[in-house]
């Protein structure tokens, strides 16, 4: 089995699980529940039934296949991906409000549609089915194990907030050190993936010294996952990303290449781009002259010598699990996925 | 023990363990923590500490009070009685932005001074927090309790969400009858009351059958306790309320009295009522002319024998679970408490 084969294995299994969870309630309040599974892609906003677009479902994945690589079956570990899957969308529908997107994933957003007054309450709904989902776990894990699972949880989900808290702190600030974004995108993104291949290997029943190297490998790979986005915002194909060239430049979003190069200006005595990035909007007419200066700052090897840095140390953390197993190779090429090579 | 007493002996302890509870964190990000300690009453808005109101805190209280009714250690409790009260006030501080108020416990609310993104970001950080606050349970839980505590307090916060969205959809309409508000309260104040007390008697060590009259004997107490609210949001003495004369009616609330008596109003074919209503803002003039046909349609009798009917079948439910220690004493007096009495 190769890492396209095990999306194809189990993604359809966790999203016939995840759905099976809203069974239950749903129906005695359809439209709050609706709304929950018109963002989970399953519905439209009238309620009827679409296959749109769920998303890439990483998280659940790195927990199927760190279960799996730590010894585990790892199907044993399906309502812990689907509670991190959930806990990611949760987070994304409180996002979209925060950020006052009208799109994702090429549709409407909830609050879009449905107000900000019922968004946040659909995030505060995914946020608790997420943990809803953790009481399915298997009946003979030891009481020590499963405080261990719900507090690393807890924690992953205070993380994710506080890497919020930070973002949308950078928002009002035009310098901000590569380290602060580091930190920020440890806990906005990378923190959910090392609870994925942490909370896989504790259920597979690996011992907890070796689990927190998965922990360890989780968050490197979140690192290197969002450092790779961040170049894909700026440099990426717009057919793969389906989004406008250089969308995050259009968005005058501040991320790594960003960060770096206003850094980098700084140093230079230039202020092109601070005094672009100085007025939080831009027009596609900014686009080419921000990029040559990109160009002529090497922002994009910059970029992809961090991402290659994270990946390698991905790898590393891996090797430290011991883990020899097919699934290892799986995470192998998964870590390798993430790796965004020079054109 | 009386009840006033263990207010007195338990809140002070309660109130200490969640404040360690948010040091560790503490002072890695400290605005992010001090606008969760503003909206709990520690800190002021520039984060300076102070003494405000903590609201009831009846969540706690009725946890650690079950707790020792059913024979254990109401102290046991604390991690989970904190865990109620933090996930009740993370529902406020969204519900303050969904429902646009400015004003709580007679201070400003946490998006009125800090904005409506980072407010939705401090409601996540303390249901964060909640589910946090639970890791710290006693050790010697089974697994099968520790798996039922979590999962009822999962399906407690469903509800919250349920309730809310119920909630929201009733003020785009006029006509929601009685059932359809108690379906609604049940979930939006009694799911939390009635998992505190069945939380309390699981720590206790109690039966799962005898934990569950528990249950309902929080659910029908949770209740009792919001139609007395109601009754206090429109003839509660301003003194005491500290809100202005029938506030309830001036923010056309549509509690259980006004449901009521718009229904009585149907019944008669008048329409006075109705059409104020309708146009869902209310003049301080209106309120006399509503306390008016309130009185005629003997509004507050209906609303009080509801109260003391949801009272009744509490203590009905408290028998049956055969306790008879002082702890159980101490919760008759509470239920007592909440019980409108004909002024």
């Amino acid at each position: 089995m190769n890492l396209d084969q095990a999306f194809e294995k189990y993604l359809p299994v966790v999203d016939a699980e995840m759905r099976r969870l809203f069974e239950s309630p749903f129906g005695t309040l359809d439209p709050f529940y609706g709304m929950m599974a018109y963002h989970l892609g399953w519905l439209d906003e009238s309620f009827s039934s679409i296959r749109a677009s769920t998303g890439k479902r990483l998280r659940p994945i790195l927990c199927l296949l760190s279960c799996g690589a730590a010894g585990g079956e790892p199907e044993d570990s399906i309502p812990a991906a689907i509670a991190l899957e959930l806990i990611h969308n949760f987070s994304l529908v409180h996002d979209d409000i925060q950020d006052n997107s009208a799109t994702r994933r090429h549709r409407k957003t909830v609050w879009k549609i449905w107000g900000q007054p019922h968004a946040i309450n659909v995030g505060d709904g995914l946020f608790a089915m997420a943990f809803l989902s953790l009481a399915h776990l298997r009946g003979d894990l030891s009481a020590q194990r499963l405080s261990a699972i719900h507090q690393t949880f807890s924690e992953s989900c205070l993380l994710l907030c506080e890497g919020q808290y930070m973002d949308m702190d950078f928002e009002t600030r035009l310098t901000v050190d590569a380290d602060e974004y580091v930190r920020m995108i440890g806990r906005k993104t990378a923190a959910l993936l090392s609870c994925a291949a942490y909370v896989g290997a504790l259920i597979a029943g690996e011992e907890e010294d070796v689990a927190r190297k998965y922990r360890s490998f989780g968050e490197q790979l979140g690192l290197a996952f969002q450092v790779q986005d961040d170049i894909l915002g700026i440099w990426g194909d717009t057919k793969v990303t389906g989004k406008p060239v250089a969308d995050d430049i259009l968005q005058c979003k501040k991320t790594l290449p960003v960060l770096y190069a206003l850094q980098r200006e700084r140093d230079l005595d230039e202020d092109v781009l601070t005094a672009l990035y100085a007025e939080r909007t831009m027009s596609p007419g900014d686009i080419p002259v921000i990029l040559e200066i990109f160009e002529r700052l090497k922002v994009l090897d910059y970029t992809i010598s961090i991402n290659s840095g994270y990946c390698d140390r991905a790898l590393e953390e891996l090797e430290k699990t011991g883990g020899r197993n097919p699934y290892h190779a799986i995470l192998v090429e998964l870590v390798e996925r993430l790796r965004d090579r020079p054109a």
